[in-house]
């Protein structure tokens, strides 16, 4: 069902430093850079090797604002790892097939993701802890 | 010099009743299972995906003993992400480079790490509150 690690995501409270220091200190390049209003963060995207069927990406995330999940993340936490994306090939069956295990879905139906992926999160509470994302790419 | 990401440690009180749940929820597999003394861990690797090129895979992570880095961690925070695991081709030139950025390196010298790999961890404190390991794989 988990096609690859998709994506760590994690939160910092300075985007673009945050960027910056991943791009000199790790050789990371930035391919994409989206603000996400109905998640309320500012992201940059860092791709981790060049397998072209293994791409992961780093996911950097600053909040909008402090009421936003983000924000209280980083309130409650400080920064650092803030979820796992999965890839998915299809996210509608993978969401169907894990709905279907008792664990709870944040998102029911996929919504709008980085970089035109449909994503879904999972119920921390029900993973272990860990805030669990699907990602389905978007076609080519 | 990061060519994928290798892993994503997770921190769980019950590394069996865990990786049964990453198998039935997820669909994955475990391909290896060890203790770590020096790191006083019990651990569980499962493979995600199965491009030859961009394996990655999900750590569990169960500590032997309260008094592990990996028990203070469910102490202070509960279940859930503990780390990062980027893969390198060369470990020690890796180190060398990032030391000299100024990160603060827990491991000056590689040591020993699952299924055989050479890792070495940066200090959390100077990576934006994510503790950061290298993994160099075993040669084939």
């Amino acid at each position: 069902m988990l096609t690859r690690i998709d994506h760590v995501g994690i939160a910092c409270r300075n985007l673009a430093t945050t960027a910056e220091f991943y791009e000199a200190t790790f050789g990371l390049t930035v391919v994409s850079r989206e603000t996400n209003a109905e998640q309320g963060v500012r992201e940059a995207m860092l791709i981790v090797g060049d397998a072209p069927t293994g791409t992961s990406y780093i996911q950097l995330l600053e909040p909008l604002g402090p009421d936003t999940p983000v924000g209280r993340f980083l309130e409650r936490r400080g920064e650092g790892i803030h979820h796992v994306g999965y890839g998915v090939a299809d996210i509608d069956a993978a969401l169907a097939a894990i709905g279907a295990t008792g664990v709870r879905l944040i998102d029911a139906r996929p919504r709008h993701g980085s970089m035109g992926a449909s994503i879904a999160f999972l119920h921390p509470a029900d993973v272990g802890g860990v805030l669990t994302e699907l990602v389905q790419p978007p076609a080519r």
